[in-house]
């Protein structure tokens, strides 16, 4: 298959509470009647029957002695399952694929968060996505205070494990994700998220319209 | 901690139906009264309560869409586990390690077997294992074709995953074997595994002895 017949594929990235899943909500709502090709929408980790159950694995609180490496060595797992079950066969059948979350979540909160080192994670989710990676990847940039507020006020009962980690954990987290940003200038673009989730939209689509002009 | 407190760590390799477990049983009740150490065994995938939970997803059939890489993955946050949660600290606390399988089980199975490549499946355990190694490595060896046929004998209803692949695949896998033995020649002993097992056992305490005589 011709690589310009390949799918594209869209990643939404940010720190928890930037709002990328509700703002991927909206703009998968404004521009469905627009799409050209067939899309699917995956959220990582999980996506398919065996990567939810690892998912279940990484997000059960009963797994609190999980070390680090297991834990970003079982999103790896549940990465590359999602990619040869879900991802590949729709790229390589032309259909679009939006991503809440992808390899760059892993780099910025196992690599940077949890301070296994960016490359080291880098090289571990080389070998899950047997190079597979988005075309493009909308940053949802918010302070990492202002994101833990957010949360806290919209999903007061939010106990998931990462959500719970100390404030000093997301900061390492949104400096990784600043050190992805610039590992990556092409496909990465910054979309301020600390405002009202219209405005967020309206850009994001406007960011899609612009660098991916073929799906439209 | 100074080295030579540290406690020693002695795997043991072998293709499907070599008799390793069986040999380390009666190793250890043999050599019991003998060691000075604690020790402390452990087997592969699991040895603890979240490496178990993956070993189960590895080895439950229903998930027989799992990708070979995915799989690789979870034998490596399973191992990950046990050297965080078991084998680090029996190790730092001078305690000698036995492991039914380690690494080479992947970089065999995995790596040659399901034609991953040796060295990419290494570096994926570098990263789970911390660059813990044993101290000492029993390879027990068997033809493929002769440890298949054992297991056929001996344990008839055995459908476990790996066992109910092709001999093409256990081929390979036994190909890898003497690959890591050549990458490994310090590390690694071959005990011939088709004979008595009252020989294979005799042989495999006399290198042990021989081996790491401080333990004794």
């Amino acid at each position: 298959m011709e690589d310009f017949m390949k799918g594209k594929f869209i990643s939404f990235e940010g720190p928890d509470g930037a709002g990328k899943s509700t703002v991927m909500k909206k703009v998968l709502e404004q521009l469905e009647p627009e799409l050209k090709p067939q899309y699917l929408v995956t959220r990582e980790p999980g996506g398919s029957k065996i990567a939810e159950k690892i998912r279940k694995l990484i997000l059960d609180p009963e797994n609190d002695q999980m070390s680090a490496r297991t834990e970003a060595l079982l999103y790896a797992s549940s990465r590359s399952q999602l990619i040869q079950e879900v991802i590949k066969p729709a790229l390589n059948s032309g259909i679009l694929v939006f991503s809440d979350r992808f390899v760059d979540s892993s780099l910025a909160y196992q690599g940077a968060g949890r301070e296994l080192g960016i490359s080291e994670v880098a090289a571990i989710n080389r070998f899950a996505t047997e190079g597979i990676s988005p075309d493009l990847t909308l940053f949802f940039d918010i302070a990492p205070e202002k994101g833990l507020a957010r949360i806290k006020k919209v999903r007061p009962d939010d106990e998931d494990r990462l959500e719970r980690e100390k404030l000093a954990f997301h900061q390492r987290v949104y400096a990784g994700y600043q050190e992805i940003i610039k590992r990556y200038p092409e496909r990465i673009v910054v979309i301020k998220a600390d405002r009202p989730v219209e405005e967020v939209t309206e850009e994001a689509i406007a960011t899609i319209k612009n660098r991916l002009p073929e799906i439209f």
